[in-house]
C-alpha cells in the first residue's frame, strides 16, 4: 500500500506498508492490555484482528470495548472508526496472516514471549513489523528463538492504553534499526506519544521509574509505614497533581526558585544521603551536577523560571478543576 | 479567640485559639516553600507575618506572591484576602510574638532547623502549634533543644503549597498528641488536604516515594540510560496523567483486570526479582500480598471494577483536555 508519492522514513522491506498507509493491525494477546490496544487501534479507525488462547477472551475482550467505547466516542472517534472492524480469530495465525502490524500484550513470562514471537514471525507476512507490549523485558532476550528477529521491536503501552499516550520503542541487539523507526512513526500517525530509545534498559525508562515508586511502596505497607490508602492519597493530592503536567525533573528544577536545578541539587543534594527511601542513590558528583542542570536547560527550553512556574500553575489549576478538587476546603476563609 | 460556643477537637493549652479560629498565622523562611505558604495564607484570607533571613528575601516573596496572586485569584479567594495583610519583619521574634500558628520553611539542614525551632519556641506565645516543612527529618531529631518540644509537629508541603493540597503532619516522640490534631485540624480548615502519620518515617510518605523515582532517575541520568527529557516526558505522557486522579496501588489493581490486585500480584509479583529498577523489591510473602489486597479492597470502598475503570478513565480524559493534550495523533484516523 506504500504510494510513489510517500516517503516512508523506513520500511524495513520493499513491501512493507508505510506506516502512514496501514489499515490492518493484528493484537496478539487480550487481557487489560492487549484489549486496551484494540480498542484504541479501533477508535483509531483501523480494522483489527485479534486472538487470545483463554476460552473467554472473545467475551471479555467485547466488555471491555464496550466499556471503553464511550469515553472514545468523547474523545472524537477517527472517520469510519467502528467496533464493527474487529475480527476475534480462533487462531493466532488467522489473526496475523494478513496483517501490515503485530502488537502482542501476553502475559509477562519470558519463556512464553519468546515462544509467542517465535511462532508470530513465522505466521506473519514478511517485513511486517512485530512490536510487544513487555513491561520490561529486553527484547534482545524475547528474540532469541524467532527466525526473523530483525522485525521485533518492543512497543511498550501504558494502561489503559486507549487513553494513555505513550509508547517506549526500543529493539534488541538483532532488531534492524529501521523496524525500531518504523514503530516509533506508526504509532505517532496511531496517535500516541513516543519515546525510542537508543540502548536497551530493563524496565525502559517510564517503568523503572515507577517500579521504583512501587517497590518503595510494597516495602511501607510490609513495614506498617503506611496503608494502601495513604500511599494513593499522598500521590493523588501531592507530586501526582504535577506530575500529569510537568516531569519531576523540571518539577524539582522550579523547587529551586532563582536558583533553578542547581540551587536545588545545593540544596537538596545532601538529602541523598538521608534514609528518605530505601533506594540508594548515586554519588552527586560533577558530572551528574552537570547534566543534570545542563538537562533541565535544555528541557526548559528557553522558558525563564517565569514562564515555567506560570505553566505548571496553570496547569495544575486545570488538572485541579478538571478532576474536582476545587472548593474543597471547608473554612469560609 | 476561643469561643465558648466552639468546641475545638484538640488544644494544646487552655489559651490555644481552636483552628477554626485562627486569624494570625507566621511564616518562618521565605523561599520558594515558605514564600509559597505565604500566597496561599493569604489567599484563604488570614493576616500573614513572614521573616527570613536573607537580605532580598522581602523582595522575592513579594514578586513570588504577585506571580501567584491571578492563578489564586481566578481559584477564587477567601473574603478579605488580600495581598495587603501580609507583614514582612525585621526579626524572627517580631513574625511571631503575636501569632496564632507558625509554619517554619527554613533550609534543609538539621541543625539550622534545631537552632530554628528552638528560637522560635522561646518567641512564639505558649499554646501556639509550630510547624515544620521539613522535607523528610523526623520532629524527634529536630525538637531536641526546644525548650517546650511538644508544640512542635511536621506539616510537610508540597511546592506550590497554594496549589498542591497535600500536607503530610506527624509528630516527634516529644510531641503532644493534641498538637498534631490541632495542625491536621487546622490545615483541613485552611484548604488542605491533609494525611496524618501515627508514626515517624523519614521522608514521610509522598517524599519517600517520589524520593525512589528521583533517584532512580538521577541513576538513570549518570549511566546515560535516559535524557532529563526522556524522564520528564516519560511521566507526563505516561503514569503521571493516571497518578493525577488515581493513586499507583488502585492503579495497578484495575491492570490485574476482574481479577484485580491478586492477579496484578500473580502476574507481576515475578517480576519484583527482575532488575527493572535499582531498588531492591520487598518479599511478596502471604502477609504482604493479602495487606495490599486488602487495602486495595478498602481503597475501592465498595466501587466495582467496572465503576473504578470509568472513574479513571473520565479523570484521564478529563485531564488530557484539561492540559491540551487532545487531537495530538497526527493521522486522519
Amino acid at each position: 500500500m506504500n504510494t510513489p508519492e510517500t516517503t516512508s522514513p523506513a520500511t524495513t522491506s520493499p513491501e512493507t506498508t508505510s506506516p502512514e498507509h496501514v489499515r490492518r493491525v493484528a493484537c496478539v494477546g487480550a487481557g487489560v492490555i492487549g484489549g486496551g490496544w484494540v480498542a484504541h487501534f479501533l477508535a483509531r479507525g483501523y480494522d483489527v484482528t485479534a486472538w487470545d488462547p483463554a476460552p473467554d477472551a472473545g467475551r471479555k475482550l467485547r466488555r471491555l470495548i464496550d466499556a471503553a467505547w464511550p469515553t472514545l466516542t468523547s474523545l472524537g472517534l477517527a472517520e469510519g472508526a467502528s467496533t464493527d472492524r474487529l475480527t476475534v480469530t480462533d487462531t493466532l495465525e488467522q489473526a496475523v496472516a494478513d496483517t501490515e502490524f503485530v502488537q502482542e500484550s501476553a502475559p509477562e513470562k519470558l519463556d512464553l514471549k519468546r515462544d509467542l514471537l517465535a511462532r508470530m514471525d513465522a505466521a506473519t507476512p514478511p517485513g511486517v513489523v512485530i512490536a510487544s507490549s513487555t513491561s520490561g523485558y529486553p527484547m534482545t532476550d524475547m528474540q532469541t528463538t524467532a527466525a526473523n528477529p530483525s522485525r521485533l521491536v518492543v512497543g511498550h503501552p501504558f494502561n489503559p492504553p486507549y487513553l494513555i499516550p505513550l509508547v517506549e520503542v526500543v529493539g534488541g541487539e538483532r532488531t534492524d534499526p529501521a523496524a525500531v523507526a518504523w514503530a516509533s512513526r506508526f504509532y505517532e500517525v496511531a496517535g500516541k506519544s513516543v519515546i525510542t530509545m537508543d540502548d536497551e534498559v530493563p524496565g525502559f525508562i517510564a517503568n523503572r521509574l515507577q517500579e521504583a515508586l512501587w517497590r518503595e511502596a510494597l516495602h511501607m505497607v510490609a513495614s506498617g509505614e503506611a496503608t494502601v490508602r495513604d500511599i494513593d492519597r499522598s500521590i493523588t493530592e501531592g507530586p501526582g497533581l504535577r506530575w500529569a503536567v510537568m516531569g519531576p525533573m523540571l518539577t524539582f528544577a522550579l523547587a529551586g526558585g532563582e536558583g533553578g536545578m542547581a540551587h536545588m541539587l545545593d540544596h537538596f543534594g545532601p538529602s541523598l544521603k538521608s534514609p528518605w527511601t530505601r533506594l540508594e542513590a548515586p554519588e552527586l558528583d560533577k558530572a551528574l551536577y552537570d547534566a543534570v542542570v545542563a538537562g533541565c536547560d535544555e528541557a526548559a527550553d528557553g522558558r525563564s523560571l517565569a514562564d515555567l512556574v506560570a505553566e505548571r500553575d496553570q496547569g495544575v489549576v486545570d488538572v485541579l478543576r478538571a478532576t474536582g478538587r476545587l472548593d474543597r476546603g471547608e473554612g469560609s476563609r
